[in-house]
C-alpha cells in the first residue's frame, strides 16, 4: 500500500485541511474499524457519535456536518465522494489479465480485437465481433458474431453476449450476465405456443455497470437499450424492447416486463416487478418488493403492492397493521347499536 | 433481405388479401414504424388508431376485426400468428456454428455426437452423452456424463447439464442456465443439515424453451419433469420433483418449490412464487407476484399475497386502497354512538 | 445397485429391528413408489395411511410414531435421518472426474494444486491460488488469482471466483454461482454515480452449499462472510458486506441487501427480501416472499410483507381476507346509526 501525507489527501480531493498536514495517512477504513495511520469519513450525521470514539488518524468531513474533534479532518462540499476520491488514491484499478489474447482463447479470424486489449483463457470470440481499447475480457466469456465491445470495458468471467449487440466504452460486466438472449415471445395458435423469432439485439451504452447472473434479452425487433451511466445489480431481468434511460439505479432481482421503459435517474430497489407496455417517468423512486402495474409520473415515490404513492401506501399499511383491533372496535359498534335499538324501542314503547 | 409479392405472403399464410397483389413488400415492422415496403400488423382492435397513421404498405388483419383502410391488407383467422408466419419468410433461422466439432471442444470418446449436429468452441461433454441430429451447442457449454439431446435442439452459451439429464427435440436452452442442479434437501440431526443425495433426473421433453439463467433442479429419487412446450422465461426456479405440463408459461423469476405439480396451459406471470407439494389445475392463470400456498383447481384465475380468486383479491384491493378513508368512518360511528348513547340518558332520564 | 439384508441396514443406522433380519434390501424409494425389495420410511404420522398401502419391503420408522404394519420394520430416533444413512448406502458418492488437471484446463504456474485434487477441462485457475485435497473442479469454472479452495469440496460446471475470495473444506457449490463479484456501490456526485472500488473479499466456510446461479458479493473493505454449515439454493442474492450464520438455511431467489447481518440456525423461506444493515437474531424464522425492513429479535417468526410477527400476520390476513364484508357491516352500521338519530329526534320531539 502506498502512504500519503495529509496535505498531499487534502490537495488531491479539493478540500480544507485543520490539522497537522504531515501526517503520515496509509490507507482507508470504515470509521468504527479505522486505526493509526488510517483516514475514514463522516457523511451521515448520525455517525458523528462514533467520531467521538474512533481511533482513525484523520476523518474526511461533509462541510455541512458541524463537528467538534480533536481527530484532525478535511472539509470537503460531499464527504462520501470526497472519501471515495481517497480510496481511488490508495486502491488504484488493479489489472489481472494480461495483455494479448490467451493462446486457449478461439478468436474468429474476422474479428477485430484492439491490440491492447486484453483477451483471457477459454474465451471465444465470433465472426465480425469488434473489442475495443484496453477493454478486458475474463476467462470463459463468449461473444457471438458482430457484437461490438468499447473501448476501457471489463467483462468479467463467463459473461455470453449473443450476436449483433453493442456495449459502450467503460462498460463493466460482472460473472455470468447475460446480454442478448431471446426476448419471451410466443404466438398461440391450435393449442400451442409458436415462437417469434426475436431478430433485436441490445444495445448498452457507455458508463453502464450490470450485475452478475443479470439477463436481458434482445428486441424482437429494433433494440432493448441501456443508456448512458445506468447501473444495474446482480439477478435482473430485463425484457425485450425495453428501455432504461440514463443514470438510473436498479437493485437486485428486480423485474422489468416487455417494452416497458423507465426514465432518467429513476432509482429502483430490490425484488421489483413492472408489467409490461408501461412508462416510468424520470427521477422516479420505487421502494423495494413493488408491483408496478401502471405509468408513473416524473417525480413520484411508489411503494407497495400493489405500488401506490408511498405516503398512500404508508397510511394504509398503519391502518392494515390495527386491522385485528379495528374489527373488534366494529364489533363493538355492532354491540352498540343494538343495545341502543333496544333501549330505544324500551323508551318509545315501540 | 429477400422481397416477395403482396400476393405471395396472402397465399403463404392462407389469408384474403385485398389491394394491389403485386405490391413488393421486403420486410416487417410494428404499425408505428413501419414505412414503405414494410408489412404490419393489426391483432388488437385498441390499434386501429395507430393504423390510420402507418405508412405501412399492408397490413395483416384479424378478420373478427372490422376496418376501413386505405391500406392493402390481407384478411386471417389469427393476424399474429399471420404476422409470425410473415416474419419467419423474413427472418428465416439462421445458422450461426458450423457443422461438426469445433477443434477446442472437449468430447469423451464413449460420447454420440450426431455427424451433422454442431459442437462450438471450449465445450465439454462426457462420457456416454447422445447428441442428436442438426442439435447445436454453443461455445462453453458443458454437458455431462450420459446425459441425451435430441434432435434440432439448440444450447446457447454457457448452458450447464449435469449427469443423466434427458432433453428432447427442438428444445431451446438460453445462456447460462442450469439443468439438473442438485435439489435442496438436508436432514436435520443434531444441530446440522445433513445433504441428501440427489440421485434423480431432468427429463425435458419436446419442444421446450427455457430461458437464459433458468435453474430446473434434479429430483432427490426420480425426476423433475419438464412436459412438451412448455416455456420458461429467464431466472426461473424449479425445484426438484416438480411437474410442469405441457404448453404451461411461465414469466421470468417465477419460483416453484419442491414436489409442486403445475397442469397443462397454465399461465404464470412473473416473479410468482409457489410453495412445495402443491397441485396446480389445468388452464390455471396466477397474477404476477402472486404467493400460491394451496392446492388450486383447473381452470381458476388466482392473484394477489397470499394468491386468492382474482375477483376476491380485487374487491379486496379496492377496499384496502380505502382503508384511511374507513378508518375515518369508523371513528365517526363511534362519536355518533357516544353521542345517541348521551341523549338517550338524557332522554329516558337515566 | 448394492445389496443388503435388513439386519445389515438396521445395525447401520443404529435401529431396532422388528421382523425377518434376512430379508434382501436392494435400494430405498418413496412410500407410495417403493416395489419388492425396496426400503422406504415414515417420518411424518400422516403418511402413515400410505404405509398400509405401500408395496415395500421394509419401512424405517420413527420411534415416536405408533404403527401397526405387516412390514418389517426398524425403529430409529430420527427416521429422516435414518433414511439419510440408508440412503447413502445405496447411493455412495459418485466420482465423475477424473484426478488430475485435465489437458485442457489452464493453471498458473504459481497456483498450488493438490495432486489428488481433479480439475475438469477447460476450467482456468489464476496466479496464486492454492485447491485443496481431493476437491473437484467441473469443466468450464474459473477462479481468479489469489483464491483458495480446501479439501474436498465440489464446484459443478462453470462455476466462477473472483479474485481473493477464500472457500473451506466440504464445501459444494453449484453451477454457474458466483463468487466474489463486485458489491453495488456508487457514490452519487455532480449528477453521476461514481463507482466505489470493491477491494474486500468472500469468506465461504466449511460445510456450505451454494445453489445454481447464486451470487455472493464481495465486500467493499473486509469481507462478506457465509460462516460454517450455512446452505443457500438456487438464485440467491447475497449483497456486500452480508454475515450469515453458522448452519443457517435460504431458499431459492431470496435476497439479502447489504451489510446485513442474519444470525445463527435461521430458516428463511423464498423470495425473501431483506433490506441492508439490518440483523435478524439467531432461530428466527422468515416466510415465503416476506419483505423485512427491520432487526428482528433471536427466536421469532416473522411473516409477510412487511414482515411482521407470524401470529400478527395471520390475523390481519384473516381480517384482509373479509374486508369486502367488512365494508358492508360499516355501511349497515352508518345506515342504523342515522335511522336512530331520526327516531330519537322523533321521540325526543326535536
Amino acid at each position: 500500500m502506498p502512504a500519503f501525507k495529509l496535505a498531499q489527501i487534502a490537495e488531491r480531493i479539493g478540500g480544507k485541511l485543520s490539522g497537522d498536514p504531515g501526517i503520515e495517512i496509509d490507507g482507508v477504513a470504515q470509521i468504527d474499524k479505522a486505526g493509526k495511520g488510517k483516514i475514514t469519513f463522516l457523511a451521515n450525521p448520525k455517525y458523528k457519535q462514533a467520531l467521538q470514539n474512533s481511533r482513525a488518524s484523520a476523518v474526511i468531513v461533509d462541510q455541512k456536518t458541524e463537528i467538534t474533534t480533536s481527530i484532525p479532518f478535511i472539509l470537503v462540499p460531499d464527504a462520501y465522494y470526497g472519501f471515495l476520491q481517497t480510496f481511488l488514491l490508495f486502491n488504484p484499478a488493479k489489472k489481472i489479465l494480461e495483455d494479448g489474447i490467451h493462446a486457449s482463447a478461439v478468436v474468429h479470424d474476422s474479428a477485430n480485437i484492439s491490440a491492447d486489449a486484453a483477451i483471457g483463457a477459454n474465451v471465444y470470440i465470433g465472426a465480425g465481433v469488434m473489442v475495443g481499447s484496453k477493454t478486458q475480457i475474463f476467462p470463459n466469456c463468449v461473444i457471438l458474431d458482430d457484437s461490438k465491445i468499447g473501448d476501457d470495458s471489463i467483462l468479467y468471467p463467463s459473461v455470453t453476449i449473443r450476436e449483433n449487440c453493442s456495449i459502450g466504452d467503460r462498460v463493466v460486466i460482472h460473472n455470468g450476465a447475460v446480454i442478448g438472449s431471446d426476448g419471451f415471445g410466443f404466438a398461440f395458435h391450435e393449442g400451442k405456443y409458436h415462437k417469434i423469432p426475436q431478430v433485436g439485439k441490445v444495445v448498452i451504452e457507455d458508463n453502464v455497470e450490470i450485475g452478475a447472473n443479470t439477463t436481458i434479452d434482445r428486441a424482437t425487433m429494433g433494440e432493448t437499450i441501456i443508456k448512458k451511466g445506468v447501473k444495474l445489480d446482480n439477478l435482473i431481468q430485463i425484457a425485450h424492447n425495453c428501455i432504461i434511460d440514463e443514470n438510473t439505479v436498479i437493485a437486485a432481482q428486480t423485474g422489468i416486463s416487455g417494452s416497458t421503459s423507465v426514465g432518467k435517474n429513476v432509482v429502483i430497489a430490490g425484488q421489483v416487478g413492472l408489467v409490461g407496455h408501461i412508462k416510468i417517468g424520470d427521477g422516479v423512486q420505487l421502494g423495494a418488493q413493488s408491483g408496478v402495474t401502471k405509468d408513473i409520473p416524473d417525480g413520484e415515490i411508489y411503494f407497495g403492492y400493489p405500488a401506490r404513492p408511498v405516503m398512500h401506501t404508508k397510511r394504509i399499511e398503519a391502518v392494515v397493521n390495527n386491522l385485528p383491533d379495528l374489527i373488534k372496535r366494529i364489533r363493538r359498534l355492532e354491540k352498540e347499536i343494538a343495545e341502543l335499538k333496544d333501549r330505544r324501542s324500551e323508551v318509545s314503547g315501540k
